[in-house]
């Protein structure tokens, strides 16, 4: 450990006006997810003391830039939870599950960017625009942010239910292969690479042949296909618990997690919410097509209004100019970008509208500093 | 012009036994719907006397292989369609729209792939497995084919009508590239070569830049993206029309033209619908997500029952075993593929299930074909 990462020492240098400010633990900080953090953390107002950046005793030793400062990352234990005001995890579950109670035992507010406490009705699920003062009560001690899917349209979601008071969401999704960490990245782009310059692609099975054990952490082909299945089978798993049918059955637990997710952001658990959720062959930025009805009337010219003047939401909807959002033109921005919106033909009171945002950045690092930054505010509230 | 292509010439050899039989013409026979045509002619049973292809002057000369006898394709012209019974158009609009009623005049019965006729109230719109009995009313000699997104659902949707009594369709589909024709997967191709082995795909724009005017007939890079735009804007040119707004305003020609043909086919004419329609980077084969509705309650049991006893359509939906229709697995293959089958959590009365159909076969060709064999079934009828 160098003296900079040692926990509890001071910083020095560019961070010497640092002193008394909340000490920051990024825990993942090598991940897809990470990388970006370490990104948006350089960029954001300097509010943090100490960036303390954790990863798995494997990727210990290595130096990540992060505020300019050449920063190593240590391994996680529990010693480098001391003196941390706020722990982000950008973790897989059980990690999370393992590691966030010991960050909090150590007196961090831990900020969880895993599915391990999204639905524990101890720990609050905040996305800043929609929820902020849920992120205060935390009996737990840890704050949940939302999955990716989920957070690529809920700032829209959320600024159209205060205007017309949601009543049900019918939800197509068109998610990036970044979705599935680097690794789903990784696997996109040698799939791309292996059908580039051949004719792969019309006829029945040749991309599974061509593909072979290369589909990465998909259960199929995602270079030149679409595939109807995110996340794992959860009424198969609850019926070999439970032995007897659910509900659940042939829903993802990725679309079961946007429905159950979405109702506990806005508060409302009653809500209708249908979602088949889709990977595509997109590296990053996830889309969704959004049927909205509401209690209300609604109107295109007064939703433009809502959207436009949502903080976090980029309203971008002229098609005859061309403009609609499209995952090449959200990649690498903080805001949703929502454009096609229409008022449904047959009921004046429902919507169709389009969102693109970075699964990445507001669909993971960027609402996981967003929580952060509220938390760090609130303890160093005078 | 050779012997076998002269109209009205006998066919000799492989066809010595086709005297009597009705001819065929097909126009349009070098498009990429064409040459599907040409595969399926040359499976299907044999009931056709001369099959003549005709195509634009530039094809004309050009031979191509249909029944396992070259055939000389030969310029569009009204005397090509002296003595033909049956007339299958696979070209553009226009070309349809001025054509057609030309080979009705010479007294053909023309089955029209483009969209020039669909919305005629005197041309009926046919899926022979849902409607095959409208084929015979037509006052103007002219029988449509559906649009390829139509057709990817309608005949699982059709089915599950029939056992249930539909109310209304929420859809979104995600399009291949050779729905715009061989321009569009040509223009996928060159767009992933350019992109393979790249870091493309992470920062906002570094898509539209590095395939600048390369988009092909897309509004936007589909090559790692998907765009939310197919077609035209219908309501825009209403409006130039009209001086006014329009209830359409924001919908795209291909969005609206699921809805209206959803309703002509099934004979709904009140049937909610709306659709949202984007183009992904598939080269070959729709896929949509439906969300449907209907009066009555349904179970997935049935809807599984219906679906698998329903003529055009493979079940495939065992997700727990990697069982769900995809692109890679439709394309090149006859039927439309459905799965990921779920009743709403919240609505008994609600079913969605994903879909999948080559868009060239069900969606193009193989559709015109079956329509075209029905027509001359009644026509040779005793």
């Amino acid at each position: 450990m160098t003296a900079a990462a040692v926990p509890g020492a001071a910083v020095r240098g560019a961070g010497a006006g640092r002193a008394g400010r909340p000490t920051l633990a990024v825990v993942g900080a090598t991940g897809a997810v990470g990388g970006v953090m370490l990104e948006i953390l350089s960029r954001h107002a300097d509010i943090w003391g100490e960036i303390r950046l954790i990863a798995s005793p494997r990727s210990a030793g290595r130096k990540l830039l992060v505020r300019g400062e050449e920063t190593e990352v240590v391994a996680l234990s529990e010693e480098v939870f001391e003196g941390v005001a706020v722990a982000m995890f950008d973790v897989p579950d059980e990690i999370s599950a393992r590691w966030a109670p010991i960050a909090v035992a150590k007196g961090a507010v831990v900020v969880d960017n895993s599915a391990a406490f999204r639905m524990d009705p101890d720990v609050p699920l905040v996305v800043p625009e929609v929820n902020a003062h849920a992120a205060r009560m935390r009996p737990r001690g840890i704050v949940a942010s939302p999955g990716c899917a989920t957070l690529a349209m809920i700032v829209a979601v959320g600024a159209l239910h205060s205007a017309f008071g949601l009543d049900e969401l019918i939800v197509s999704t068109y998610e990036a292969a970044s979705g599935a960490g680097r690794a789903g990245a990784e696997a996109l782009r040698a799939q791309l690479a292996a059908v580039a310059g051949t004719e792969l692609g019309t006829h029945p099975g040749d991309l599974r042949r061509a593909v072979g054990e290369g589909t990465g952490p998909f259960p199929a082909p995602v270079a030149l296909n679409v595939v109807p299945w995110v996340g794992t089978d959860v009424a198969a798993s609850a019926d070999d618990r439970a032995g007897g049918a659910d509900d659940r059955a042939g829903w993802s637990s990725a679309e079961l997690a946007l429905r159950d997710q979405s109702r506990k952001i806005l508060g409302l658990p009653g809500l209708r919410v249908s979602a088949t959720c889709v990977r595509v062959p997109v590296i990053t930025t996830h889309s969704l097509s959004v049927h909205a009805r509401f209690e209300n009337e609604v109107t295109v010219e007064r939703a433009h209004e809502v959207l436009a003047n949502a903080p976090g939401v980029v309203l971008c909807d002229s098609p005859a100019e061309g403009e609609y959002p499209t995952p090449a033109d959200a990649v690498g921005t903080d805001p949703a970008w929502v454009g096609r919106v229409r008022r449904s033909l047959d009921d004046p009171r429902a919507l169709e509208f389009f969102v693109c945002a970075d699964n990445l950045r507001k669909g993971a690092a960027l609402n996981t500093a967003q929580i952060a930054e509220c938390v760090a505010a609130e303890l160093t509230a005078p």
